[in-house]
């Protein structure tokens, strides 16, 4: 059985820093589920927030554990709208699956947006087999499917939009 | 009856330019469709072009008409996906609404969407009674209702996804 990671071991922080680049493409790289360009992105929204600062509209959640970053989560207002977030990306580290701790980062975005107003927060995966978990852990936080998008990605490979009113 | 512009007195450009920033404004502003916060949206998609240029993501399809900008077009490749593109903006000047230009500036889209591999074309729009217009012009260029997100861009106002394959 997996050793639970205690609540008194981890730190959150909200700003990020430039050492976090290399660290998030190391988390999303680790996870297996995205691909190089997916991967190029995810560093890319954090170069944006570093550069222009809160204004770039990306919102970050890190958490750490011994000074090292084990996961985070990236989600910004949608803009346009009042009161509707993206929530573009949640990464834990590869060997820190199964601990719950994607759980109480979703559970941390969720209290935050909600600060800010929010009413729903928007996330989008792939309908295809290999994110079966993703979509299973978008289930169990309470997202409800909204739309599948036919051939979105690519043919074959649909967008599924889920959707939590908060 | 209206008078038709004849397809001789259009130039197309695709091309943007500084002077670009102010006529887009003016036409998005004209329509009257567009809240003050899309207006400015709009900007910031040409302002990002001229720029970045190409890589910034966004083409742009300006129809002119004796060396004035009467409408235009913003479209690009959705990130990560292969040969999904976003219809970003499509506006007609108001004072020429009628005259069939907008269906002649999709037609242009869409032909340029082919030509860069495209297979999919989505266009987003709001639910609201105001947007009737809008949303038959994309019924009547063939665009599909994909999806509709619930009190997406405020409480009672859905975003409605269209989408057509081309």
């Amino acid at each position: 059985m997996k050793k639970a990671t205690g609540n008194s071991d981890i730190v959150w922080r909200e700003t990020p820093c430039e050492t976090d680049e290399k660290r998030i493409k190391d988390i999303v790289v680790s996870s297996g589920f995205f691909s190089e360009d997916e991967c190029e992105i995810a560093v890319e929204l954090v170069q944006e927030r570093l550069q222009k600062g809160i204004s770039s509209g990306y919102h970050f959640l890190f958490v750490e554990e011994k000074e090292q970053m084990k996961g985070y989560a990236c989600f910004g207002p949608i803009p346009g709208t009042k009161g509707s977030f993206d929530l573009y990306w949640i990464a834990v580290e590869n060997s820190f699956r199964g601990f719950g701790l994607g759980l109480k980062i979703m559970e941390k975005v969720e209290n935050k947006i909600a600060e800010f107003k929010g009413r729903q927060i928007y996330v989008e995966t792939s309908s295809k087999e290999q994110y079966q978990p993703t979509r299973s852990f978008y289930e169990k936080c309470g997202y409800k499917k909204a739309a599948e998008l036919s051939d979105f990605y690519s043919p074959g490979d649909n967008k599924i939009i889920y959707v939590k009113n908060i």
